[in-house]
């Protein structure tokens, strides 16, 4: 008979116990911060119906990528974002929920695309997302920044430090109106705008040329990356108050605590439904994986679930994205999730075995993560070594002697130094050098 | 236009913010505790290749179930337990792992069958497997359950007290080659005493009837029942072999420190791949619940995927089953998850917002999960409603006078008192009122 294939299939993540404890523990940390800072916690269906998946204006774009499927009558698929299930259960729950209602979701999302370096189909996502229902301070465009820093920042030993750069999407509508465009060129310009830094100076200026065959307009949408946006005050009311709006943003910013904040108006989160200010995270020591989190404000998070208007502000890290390319590149130092066991019980006969149970469970009770070797009739050259190879701290070794005393032997596996202690003390020790 | 469907897909759990702590809670707590016993946590695909979901035997039963679906040349499908992915894992990292290897998975699964009560489309579940190569002690088999009881334990406060009753398929065997039934007998009747609790004994004795046409061997095996196992010792060295087995490990379970263990020859685990001892989890007060975990030996996981010989001795807890049954029969008191935010801080004006983050900072620094009004404009009246409803302990108020004096305004919303003080004062009052 054949063998099966042992891979996962390509695009998928599969993790060594040392890289998801690792994975795992930043996990824990981002998500501490987002209790403490109110958020609740949801954790929604993986599976859509296909009409509730088509939510987004991107649809075409993104029903290429998606995992549809069909059950009985219904046509339905794997979310490829957390934002379209947030949508259906707000709406749902108008009456259950208390707004500005704050909601986190650490989740796996999908995407059908074809494998290229650092995209996956299946990948973990953090959103946050403030919602209030008909007006929502622009405080919380400031909050979801400064608590996706905290959220970075918890985890800074790992993935180094973060800065954010704030486009506007008012700015460009009140400066599309100020250049007279019409919409087919408003679309156009704005996706050369959120492709600019990776296409770089000369594509775009093509991409300009090509769309708007006028040489004045093309280079006073240059001279916003060039001179500034200050060129553009006193040229309208709209674009004064969408400049002044950005620049009140970066003070208030300030108030919250945010470090490395600037204004990039090359900023601009694609064609997604953004409707206010948008905002990108990067770190400082990766520049190599362009955003690590991105978001924005939107008008109305609900429209087509719902007649209530919800604005909100929210945002994505992406979790998966950067952990795993972290860990692959070598950044992230993986020995010390190596030894997630403190101590093996070393059981020399079957005989001993009721003995060694006892000193286990006083372990486990003091919360030491302890294993025993229950293959009892293996000799002891056997199970040291697979304490060994376990790379535990401890290994406690009973036998006849230890039984008949009610002591137990603890070696320091790094010293090799051996002694004989009651279990309490062991047990004392062990945790003594936990600290 | 149409507002599209609220409601998650018929099968779908989806819980609300309170609920959903209270779960979360449950699986953190399980989820130490299997990392005490040196258990690690894996978190394979949910997608998996069609030839790797085929593994099991009873694959055709399981394929009606199944959410398949095709993209490019390669079928997959989302996996509906966690033993497949298991399988392929190990198989593919036999030299990356140690061994006897201890896993855990607390994942969803999925099955595409009907809507039943109870059943669900997306679950979790979580499993716990201990891996020999060639060799593993049966003491292993009695780990499992021990620590499978250590988790029920860990959050018994919310699912009441468990008992295991353990059944042995080496019995079977050997019982059914004392009995001379041929290989279709044996299966008819295997099916019939894993489902004879369901079916209670007239029909049980029915079905018996029907499938042996042999009053003699239809009484032996109902006698298994009625007088028990004890009847059957020296038929044959098989069986005794057999029963010694079972009777030996009840003791082992015992120095394991099991509670309320005792042996079942119904529990069978249905058709599914176990070789030796099988077991099954009730809880005490909910009987209703059925199975809330089974497991047992098998005597070789990755056969279908490598040439190495894998032994292992696993269980599954029927985690979304249990927790949301209780939930939704009111066994589980929701109140004390209704109240995550400790401290609501209301700012009163956008000019007082500065000292005000200031508050929410020193707060979440000391841990202490807070979140600001930040809709500064809003009216007192409008923000202490929003504390009351999201049921903060306390709500800080900031106004110019707080501001001012460099002192908080903070009120027990309990009691309604009011007092004014240093902010690091409130900060150590809120912290001595948490312990």
């Amino acid at each position: 008979m054949d063998l099966k294939p042992t891979k996962p299939l390509s695009g998928f993540i599969e993790l060594l116990p040392a890289q998801q404890r690792c994975f795992d523990e930043c996990a824990r940390r981002m998500q501490e911060v987002l209790r403490e800072c109110g958020f609740s916690m949801l954790d929604l269906p993986a599976i859509e119906r296909a009409e509730v998946l088509s939510d987004k204006d991107n649809w075409d774009e993104i029903e290429t990528q998606m995992f549809l499927f069909q059950y009985g009558d219904t046509k339905m698929g794997l979310r490829y974002d957390g934002t379209v299930g947030l949508s259906r259960f707000v709406a749902g729950h108008l009456n259950d929920l208390v707004f500005p209602f704050r909601a986190s979701q650490f989740s796996k999302r999908y995407r059908g695309e074809r494998r290229q370096r650092g995209r996956y189909r299946e990948f973990y996502q953090m959103d946050m997302d403030i919602m209030g229902i008909n007006t929502l301070s622009i405080n919380y465009d400031a909050e979801i920044i400064s608590v996706i820093q905290r959220t970075l920042d918890s985890v800074s030993e790992f993935i180094g430090g973060n800065y954010v750069r704030v486009g506007s999407r008012p700015f460009w509508d009140a400066f599309f109106d100020y250049l007279g465009l019409d919409s087919d060129q408003r679309k156009e310009v704005f996706v050369l705008v959120d492709k600019r830094d990776k296409m770089g100076e000369e594509e775009f200026a093509l991409g300009l040329s090509d769309t708007l065959k006028n040489k004045k307009t093309e280079n006073e949408i240059k001279s916003v990356f060039i001179n500034g946006y200050k060129e553009f005050l006193n040229k309208s009311d709209r674009l004064d108050a969408a400049i002044l709006e950005l620049t009140d943003f970066m003070e208030k910013l300030k108030q919250f605590g945010v470090k490395g904040a600037e204004i990039d108006l090359s900023v601009a989160r694609g064609l997604a439904y953004y409707t206010g200010l948008v905002f990108e995270f990067k770190l400082t020591d990766h520049p190599e994986l362009q955003t690590a989190a991105g978001g924005g404000r939107y008008a109305d998070l609900v429209e087509k679930f719902s007649k209530t208007k919800i604005i909100g502000v929210g945002a994505a890290i992406g979790f998966s994205r950067i952990f795993v390319a972290l860990m692959e590149s070598g950044a992230i130092d993986l020995s010390r999730w190596e030894r997630p066991i403190d101590v093996a019980v070393l059981v020399m006969g079957d005989e001993n075995l009721p003995y060694a149970l006892g000193v286990v469970n006083a372990l486990r009770d003091a919360k030491i993560p302890s294993v025993a070797y229950l293959d009892t009739d293996k000799k002891f050259k056997n199970q040291i070594e697979y304490a060994d190879k376990i790379m535990t701290k401890y290994s406690i070794i009973i036998g006849e002697d230890e039984v008949k005393n009610k002591l137990v032997s603890i070696k320091d596996m790094a010293s090799g130094t051996q002694q004989t202690l009651a279990v309490a003390d062991a047990v004392k020790l062990i945790l003594g050098d936990k600290k």
